[in-house]
């Protein structure tokens, strides 16, 4: 969308392009300096939510939540995993004025129709993304998951816990954060990435048996060195369950 | 639906009622004699596929999945997990006269859309099922995973490939089958579930240790009496995977 005429017919005609009842929420964890981070965008006229949007008529689902998270920030071949829909809260977007406009989202009109969300999830080195704004998308930010504003558009902010708790859950049995470390890596390195997802401290003894018991990582014969007298050994993701994940993403 | 008139009012005018555009699919795992099956109904003019419906317009989405597999086989107070939704594959139902009638599903009609699927899935012990049947629902069988028919309605195969592959992925990370067993089984009790679910033959000497490495379940200090020189241990699932399962059921 580059102009408000735009805007006011998808308003008021977009059930034509569009499927009503219900959107894609898009939940892009950033990962950097030990800090794990939510993106949100702010909707022109509407506020502050995570990247979302409705999926078109003759669009398969998967290529829906690829091109809404490219238009709303540019991003492009992120991996974004479905993690559940929400159909319980039954919300409605309100009937309301267009911000700035005398164009109305009114009762028994489409907008206001109610609406479930898919999430989907992505987790990726944020000091990587290349965001980029437009017309509907007028600003972004990368928020700490600690200060959330409480908030945000519609059932954002159920659809961002329910996805940090995915990812918290899955972590053991999944190589979840595989895009965030080198090939290859320190235990440090590793154990510092899960604290931050996590957000709790693991004892350094105790750490790599979990991860190696669950067939998450595998040690190497090679160490890295670091220091005149340190030289860790170096550490990989499981390769089976690696190429799954790889295998998911070509999908 | 008890009658004809209902059924045709509600392919004319279901989408008064109902939300368009996507279905719930219950897929039921029963477990019986080491066999692992799958719960089929057939439902009046149309074929056989998996207990199915839609949402209604003030419905929560997880009222809507007990009720509709309540309304299809009388189960009651089964936990269905939600596992996918199938929004790939574009399928809608063929416009078709409705047999035996003069009703049909036409072009441009709510039954004639695109439909999305939300997958839910639960396991339970078959022979403590008791289906009814109904005006709607004319038969339904308990089929062997390996012997499905390859033409149900609609995208129902897709649907019950994914539900198995979903149980057979999470069961060494998730009490999957705790409600099969007895409070207090053997290693040959589980281990059996097991290999039926995964259709694969496991060492007995190795199988325990996966199981208890990941806390799935834990080594009671109590055996049961089964001959004259035969005690074995039991086992019990792991207390806290146990009762996040148990919270999840209540939520």
């Amino acid at each position: 969308m580059d102009t408000f005429e735009e805007l006011y017919d998808f308003i008021e005609n977009g059930d034509k392009v569009y499927m009503p009842h219900f959107t894609l929420e898009c939940v892009i964890f950033g990962y950097e300096n030990k800090l794990l981070k939510v993106l949100l965008t702010k909707i022109k006229g509407i506020g502050w939510g995570v990247p979302s949007g409705y999926v078109k008529r003759e669009e398969a689902l998967t290529d829906a939540v690829n091109r809404i998270l490219k238009e709303r920030t540019a991003l492009d071949n992120i991996f974004l995993k479905q993690f559940h829909i929400f159909g319980d809260s039954k919300y409605r977007i309100k009937p309301q004025a267009y911000e700035g406009s005398d164009v109305a989202i009114t009762e028994g009109t489409w907008l206001a129709e109610r609406t479930m969300s898919i999430g989907y999830y992505a987790l990726m080195d944020s000091s990587k993304a290349n965001i980029q704004l437009d017309f509907f998308v007028e600003d972004y930010k990368w928020v700490d998951i600690n200060e959330i504003p409480d908030d945000l558009l519609l059932d954002h902010n159920e659809v961002i816990t329910k996805a940090l708790e995915t990812i918290r859950n899955q972590i053991f049995h999944e190589p979840i954060g595989f895009e965030l470390l080198p090939e290859k890596f320190t235990l440090p390195e590793i154990q510092t990435l899960y604290e931050t997802i996590l957000d709790k401290k693991f004892d350094r003894r105790n750490f790599p048996n979990k991860l190696l018991s669950q067939e998450i990582i595998v040690k190497l014969d090679e160490k890295r060195s670091i220091g005149q007298h340190r030289a860790p050994f170096l550490y990989k993701f499981h390769k089976v369950n690696y190429q799954n994940v790889l295998l998911c993403m070509n999908k």
